[in-house]
């Protein structure tokens, strides 16, 4: 059985978004690699000059829309480390629009902290960027690296959704 | 002419919002104690329990019906202090909710850090919360502190944008 898993990176700037098909861990004949492929990937942008409240409504918006056109089964959304980031209050007001969207739309979803993507992809928590990527076009057995990079690590967060299933 | 401002004290569990009726500044004829009065106050309260995107969707859902209600002409909510609160990522996932239904109903708002709004209430900028809700009372000629803690402190939120008008 197939299983569509929506990735998401949240962001105010950016709202990054990969989706992947995947088999059932159980339905695996072959090996990993032929198990999961890419379906579509990109971001939501919204200018800085905007005011918080419609920058908040454009990725309220595409979102939704963007949840009706892929239709995702499962959906994984990246935990926010606070002491981490330092626009930290920005991208958590942004992410919790994006719960309140999977909530409206009555989506599963999984949560993974950076550290957790990373070790999925690449087996070490604190592997740098590029090593996570290449781990991301490796997977989907894609020969470049999707672009912006917050496409790409919401790739890598869908994936670790997929090895966690 | 008179005007209607809506303070609301952000939060995941419970959103505190408080409703003052004032006259603009220019039309004080007597004294400011006279000048703003209490609408209302009250709470949106969501359950631990409950998953996070369906918190978010009761205070989406009860803030659209609460506005609808009101009818406010300014919305003034409180501007988060990172470094002041464990739970921010929380409070400003909430926050992003009411900052998306402002940008949805078109409200124009005005923000005001916790320091602020003690300032504008008290005079000094670390005064103890109970000071803060004393002159609440006084300011709205209430004999009687507003309850719970939230909805006064949407009160004092409302205030200061009044004095800061």
């Amino acid at each position: 059985m197939e299983i569509k898993i929506l990735g998401l990176d949240p962001g105010i700037a950016i709202v990054g978004f990969g989706t992947i098909i995947c088999d059932r861990p159980q339905d695996i004949s072959a090996n990993k690699i032929n198990s999961i492929g890419l379906e579509d990937f990109g971001v939501i942008r919204t200018k800085a000059k905007t005011p918080l409240g419609d920058r908040l409504n454009i990725i309220y918006d595409d979102l939704h829309i963007l949840i009706d056109e892929i239709k995702p089964d499962l959906v994984a959304v990246e935990k926010l480390f606070f002491y981490r980031m330092s626009n930290i209050i920005n991208v958590a007001q942004a992410r919790g629009v994006l719960m309140l969207v999977l909530g409206q739309e009555k989506l599963p979803y999984v949560e993974f902290t950076p550290p957790e993507i990373k070790k999925a992809l690449t087996g070490h928590g604190n592997a740098p960027k590029i090593e996570v990527q290449e781990a991301v076009a490796k997977e989907l057995s894609l020969d470049f690296i999707p672009r912006p990079d917050d496409a790409a690590d919401a790739l890598a967060i869908a994936i670790t959704a997929f090895f966690n299933y």
